[in-house]
């Protein structure tokens, strides 16, 4: 079992694994470069080698690489969601469709993915294999399905957390299963923990979704893009659901604005219970996911999911 | 060995084998069955049937399920590639960033992706996967070395046939490579075949340059699209070479003019050798075609392909 230490070392190995990476073409190495100029929050590399820690037999070479690919399939999501989004920044800097063009982020994003299979091959576990084309699969359908709800004012709760499952919870919780499935874990080990990471996934979600109906907040995006772009996340969707006919108009107003007044919509979608009952939501698979902790057996990495749940639900940006 | 009769056969199994995708959501159908609704030559799959058709032993779904692969990858890079080029129509028909929206582009391309590499992992095949996810990586490299050489007129030949070799001629060789992979063919026969199909693949694109270049062509995609988007193909670089001072400036004003005029054009690029000196490559990479193929042993198959390497010089759309 490895401690802290051990661990924010190995996130660096996985940092210099994924920058070491060798094209005598100048543009592409500077587009690479720039997608991993920011070093982002890592979670689920972390969830990956917390999930693969309990064996000290495995080849460490693996487990980094592991990590890695699930850090570049993440991001290839990313870049390619700057694009579907048109959004001009990630993690507080430039996007590549912003400095480049939507062209370059499609591609960069392809050439990333594919990065990933091949790392995958070296790795050659099949059930690895399995989970992580499923869940980019998975992962592609989220966002589809997410872009077809688009300005849908009677979207329900349900397709809202498959969204959610889809598009975070997915990969987190094969984060956490490739993790175990490395160090050949047992069917209870794996289903606990890819449970507690999914949950752990739709939490981190949630929260996103609170971020950006706050105004302080930092998480490297504008506020209230989500609203902007035609979204429809939690907070919008339980003020909503919640409002009379003459408010349902003025939410349906800001919706897909783009110079929506900030105080305004905060006032009103907090009024009519969209923050408070989506923090409630939020809390509910805090508690699934800490459930789902508690039965893991290896007493350290149960700590450290539930502390991972601890920060999910605390975090500020 | 397989008859022409099988050959067509099988390719309808692959295209059924496509085909049957089930997504419960609606866009995510829609999208599917639009791009999948044109057939496409399939020139890829075949060569990969062609290509494993020597063993009778070989569990034939994976056949066909290795053939389906490599033509669902060839038409993720075909929805991106039409995100990229920002391209109305595909085959005839309107292109899905056309119909839909860019962001479907990219994120049923991604979908088409990720299929693929599931139904490698349900092949199982070590040697197979890292040999696609190698290509799968190599073409988005050319498409990004394209994009980097956008409207540059001093390109080099030799960044054009590697452009052609990533983006076109890398997925042929994959197709071959892969098929004979299958079948545990000799490292002989693989490289034959390989070979052979990599340089038809080289052959394929420059024909597709000059197919741009020419008023009749009916590819199903407007003329002279390479011409009007800045991109620098095989019959400009030739004509730009020979040209002098004024011809080069009466071409610079071509490259990138959506409203260019259609018989200015071709006639300027003819009189300053651009589209003989690309017939006499294509006819270049013809001949190495044939010569890897007349090193296949057995006839069938060396016949088959030397029809390929035919159909491929002589085609008109």
């Amino acid at each position: 079992m490895k401690t802290k230490k051990t661990l924010k070392k190995e996130l660096r190995l996985v940092e210099s694994l994924i920058k070491k990476d060798f094209v005598k073409e100048k543009t592409i190495s500077d587009l690479y470069d720039h997608v991993f100029k920011s070093k982002g929050k890592k979670i689920r590399a972390k969830l990956n080698l917390i999930s693969s820690s309990q064996n000290k037999k495995i080849n460490k070479n693996h487990r980094i690489k592991l990590a890695a690919i699930i850090e570049l399939l993440h991001t290839a999501t990313l870049v390619h969601d700057d694009v579907v989004d048109n959004s001009p920044t990630r993690r507080g800097i430039e996007s590549v469709n912003n400095i480049w063009t939507n062209a370059h982020g499609v591609l960069i994003g392809d050439y990333i993915y594919s990065k990933a299979f091949m790392y995958m091959v070296d790795i050659g576990n099949k059930k690895i294999l399995k989970e992580l084309s499923n869940a980019t699969n998975d992962i592609s359908q989220g966002e589809l399905i997410q872009l077809d709800a688009m300005n849908n004012f009677e979207i329900t709760l349900n397709k809202l957390k498959k969204i959610s499952y889809y598009k975070t919870g997915r990969l987190f919780e094969a984060s956490a299963k490739t993790g175990a499935l490395l160090i050949n874990a047992n069917d209870k080990y794996i289903n606990n923990i890819r449970n507690c990471a999914k949950d752990l996934g739709i939490l981190f979600q949630i929260k996103d979704d609170l971020l950006d109906y706050s105004i302080e907040s930092k998480i490297g995006k504008p506020n209230f893009q989500d609203l902007r772009e035609g979204k429809v996340t939690y907070p919008f969707f339980y003020a909503y659901k919640n409002s009379n006919l003459n408010q349902k108009k003025e939410l349906e107003k800001m919706m897909g604005n783009k110079k929506l007044n900030q105080k305004n919509t905060i006032k009103l979608v907090a009024n009519l219970g969209g923050i408070e009952e989506t923090k409630n939501l939020a809390k509910e698979y805090f508690n699934k996911s800490i459930n789902s902790a508690k039965k893991i057996r290896n007493l350290k990495i149960r700590e450290e999911m539930i502390e991972l749940a601890k920060i999910a639900i605390n975090r500020k940006k």
